[in-house]
């Protein structure tokens, strides 16, 4: 039987979240439509948070007023109660929520200390059984904080103990910034795994030191089944070539497919839909795979 | 005790032989002048054949006359006896001889099919032994041929064999198109590595589908412990950009010192070295790691 993994595309929220351009309602609709022709099985598609502090995701509600009819499985992002009500209101019922492993990085994030952030979640989580709504905490600078340096296990082991104790639906493993290799990847969820299974359990990679493709592998090889990704690498600047965004999503599908790995994802239409994101956010974005990809689909190979 | 890799930079050679600015001599070699003061242990200068078919490498009798003094160890490339004897007249004491692991290559490459291509190797292996010169075979195209598609590992393991039971220092598995993944080159590696243990294996990686970092972790997992690569990834053609060449220097040495493996590289000058290849070429050459490298320099952190 083949083996299968799951992508969800976080190009529409993590992706464009921080670029300098902010794209309208329309334009953010047109990406996330090309991921669902791409057959991506699942997409983020924002977030529901303060438009103050994130401009770039103001009305998220009308994205999702105006989602394409498809299989795909759609998902927002939210940090607190107020967040939940709104994606709640608009239709979305399947939450994430990223709690940092570190103090100082959620005291700059949502101004909490973990004990308060993981409260916060788990109290969340509590409201959402009851209104049938999925949550994923994500547990963000799992290896590295950017203040605070190495993050012990054991801290990410008990977060994620908590979380699917209280009910989360399954728990994503976040290198934020990009500091983690395939060593610590492996032995993080070697230790995850023996103790929850692969079942809930995800990965979210970042490619800031050109490490994405590699933690994927090494994920895939001890057990995780589901990987976030980025639709062309967004994430980073785009005006400081190599400050690279999330593990670009063409990467992973090319890495899985041609490892036998089945994801479902077109990668013909992929590859248009990373051309359009370079298009919208008026950047050079796109995966270290993306060169070789184009060529491959103009000379009618993909 | 700390695990060591050695990697061999072949920038002056696999990386500047396709560049469409040809440079030279001096400037050649203070392109190995960079890489000798970032502490490279193994470079490979240039390469002894015709100056018809390869103009970016003539005169490599002059690059080999103005080598610093250094305790890296120096190599050069050859496709035959001709070759041999320039590079023996240069006092290059360590040749590299590139054998296709398919016929259509060979033929292209050196107009000889895989027996003649292997015969004349031995032959020149035989004739290394007299002259005390260390010999290494690459086997190009070993996973995929561009004409053929997928090589049998079992051609592979064969010509490696033969290669070292005529007295070869070492065999080099080359990737040559960048068209392996993670799976197949610890499938190959292990069987080989069975058959002849570690130290007298090596690796080449390309970029081309962005899966170099990722192939030589998983060499690496299975016991390869020789990495060839190319300083900021020179070796694509810098105008189509995704068409990267070989793996880069600067993104191994970072993957490997991050995961506690120590390369004896200096990471600071590394990124000059990097930045001097970029400006010999007039490209915008640079690893994938490359950006966060020149940013903590900038900061001080490297």
């Amino acid at each position: 039987m083949t083996e299968t993994v799951i992508i969800t595309d976080v190009g529409p929220r993590d992706g464009l979240q921080n670029q300098p351009k902010v794209l309208s309602p329309a334009e953010r609709l047109r990406l996330i439509e090309a991921l669902v022709a791409a057959r991506l099985p699942a997409v983020e598609i924002g977030s529901f948070v303060s438009p103050k502090a994130v401009p770039a995701m103001a009305n998220t509600d009308q994205i999702a007023a105006g989602l394409p009819a498809a299989n795909t499985h759609f998902s927002a992002l939210i940090s607190n109660m107020r967040g939940y009500e709104q994606a709640r209101a608009a239709g979305i019922q399947s939450l994430n929520i990223p709690v940092a492993a570190s103090n100082t990085m959620n005291e700059k994030n949502i101004r909490m200390d973990n004990q308060q952030a993981i409260a916060l979640t788990t109290e969340i989580i509590a409201r959402a059984k009851t209104d049938d709504v999925a949550i994923i905490p994500y547990i963000a600078t799992a290896w590295e904080c950017p203040f605070e340096g190495p993050v012990k296990a054991q801290t990410v082991r008990a977060m994620t103990r908590t979380f699917l104790q209280a009910g989360a639906t399954a728990v994503v493993i976040a290198d934020t910034i990009g500091a983690a290799n395939p060593a610590q990847v492996k032995s993080l969820y070697a230790a995850l795994i023996s103790e929850h299974g692969t079942g809930q359990l995800g990965a979210h990679f970042h490619d800031t030191r050109g490490f994405g493709v590699a933690n994927a592998t090494a994920a895939f090889e001890v057990g995780v089944r589901r990987f976030d990704a980025s639709i062309a690498g967004l994430g980073g600047c785009p005006f400081a070539p190599g400050a690279s965004g999330n593990v670009a999503t063409e990467d992973l599908v090319l890495l899985f497919e041609q490892m036998g790995i089945a994801t479902g994802i077109d990668l013909r239409k992929l590859v248009a839909a990373a051309e359009l994101a370079a298009d919208l956010t008026a950047s050079n974005a796109g995966g270290n795979a993306l060169g070789w990809l184009r060529s491959q689909r103009d000379k009618g190979l993909l």
